[in-house]
């Protein structure tokens, strides 16, 4: 397997930020090289050390990459990775972190220019918090990084992503995109959604008496609208389809307390306990 | 205004423990007398500090009381109420810390054997977890208490009662029962129902790629669901008010998304982002 000298990072945001930081912190004979279009922002991710080198020319700072990481928002991830793919040397391995996978994958799994090719790579670590001053280089430890082969995908190029993602300490999983749309519309966007309408549905003269069960139910909520806006657009079929099962578990949970059935009630609550519980090991 | 000599609680679980080692921590002076049904508890509240002394004998443990906080489940407080009435001295103030005010202080209002007089307390501080073992002084600090004067309440009471709760740190606010309930079903218990329907839609395979966002959206769904059915069914009506509201929100959200509306997603996304930051400050 080829030694990995030199990773590009396109967007030094709290992601991207993470990675450099992480990669510092655990592959320090690693040079990383901060790619973007705010010259600000790409001295402050050199300050903190998240990068070693920046430039906002993307074929000066990606001549030497043997990795190439698009951590833009969702909306843009496929123009990037094209325009990377022009910019780095041929045969060059490009990944990304979006949320969402099969429309990203399909878009550049046929090929890349200068025979780059591009593997999908989703790092479950999210946060309300956006920004590279929020980036930490714990993020991905023992959280999952799902990468999403394809059948070109070549075991090789797999090989050199998990072990990536695993110095990154992430607990990697193999996934096809449309498995990885269909989960995280459960487990992420739709919670996404349910957190907003929750916090959109309170008066405003009500918040003064929350307490902390609902700031942290609504903590999500909190995230940037326009990165989240493209992500539920583009994973909008398989959002719908979790949304049903989300509505039918309330409709049953809401029938049962306005007929006053407690039985009922107490029953669909100590499914939820159990659930809920098995989920608190991401915390 | 009488000095507060003895105070007793009766159910030392989470809150009720809370209550004692709060007592025990600002007011040292003050004596806490556990009550309850089961020794063992009460044997461990004594071990932790959070009573000075207890007692499985109601007449026993209220003979000296100043004060009685009856922190049992929602639907046993009244019953509770009027058992500690006739066994404490003429004219003590009774309060209770239930998530719902309205159907408890209705029925305890019109007055209570020996001249014993209940107002109710609603201290906003619950958590997950549930018992003595989790019990801690600060549970109440910065957090709102809200008492629920009626009427029938005199100021001497309210007045006895606000100290109560401001010596634990609380901030407190007075309000009608009605009031409470139409809030509380707002900004606790509707996120209750939806955390426990979000988790219960979880297909189980998917937890082990939770991130932390769905952990802390579902967290208030691992409660006690024998402690949140009767709270669910005794303020039904005003969950199903709120829950309309959730559910008008959820369905423009859905609508915007499912039509690929990306200005539309964004404006409701923003007005949540807005609305969640401000729920924040509980944390």
């Amino acid at each position: 397997m080829k030694t990995l000298r030199t990773v590009a990072i396109v967007g030094v945001g709290l992601i991207g930020g993470s990675i450099g930081l992480a990669l510092r912190k655990w592959r320090p004979a690693v040079d990383v090289v901060g790619v973007g279009r705010s010259p600000k922002r790409l001295k402050i991710a050199e300050d903190c050390g998240a990068v070693t080198s920046w430039s906002t020319d993307m074929a000066e700072a990606l001549a030497w990459a043997d990795l190439v990481v698009v951590c833009t928002p969702v909306d843009r991830i496929v123009e990037d990775v094209r325009r990377a793919a022009e910019h780095c040397r041929p045969g060059t391995l490009i990944t990304d972190t979006g949320s969402v996978k099969q429309p990203i994958v399909e878009a550049l799994d046929e090929g890349l220019p200068g025979d780059c090719r591009f593997l999908g790579s989703h790092p479950v670590a999210g946060r309300e918090k956006s920004g590279i001053a929020h980036a930490k280089a714990k993020l991905f430890k023992n959280r999952p990084a799902m990468i999403t082969p394809t059948e070109n995908t070549r075991a090789e190029d797999a090989g050199r992503l998990r072990a990536f993602w695993e110095s990154l300490r992430a607990n990697v999983y193999e996934i096809s995109p449309a498995e990885h749309d269909e989960i995280l519309a459960s487990t992420s966007h739709v919670p996404h959604v349910v957190a907003a309408a929750l916090a959109a549905a309170i008066p405003e003269g009500f918040s003064g008496y929350a307490g902390t069960g609902l700031a942290s139910t609504t903590r999500i909520a909190r995230a940037d609208a326009g990165l989240w806006m493209p992500i539920l657009l583009a994973n909008r079929a398989n959002v719908a389809k979790a949304l049903e099962r989300f509505e039918t578990q309330l409709a049953a949970l809401r029938a049962s307390i306005q007929a006053g059935d407690g039985e009922q009630t107490q029953r669909i609550l100590a499914l939820a306990q159990g659930r809920a519980e098995a989920l608190r090991n991401a915390e």
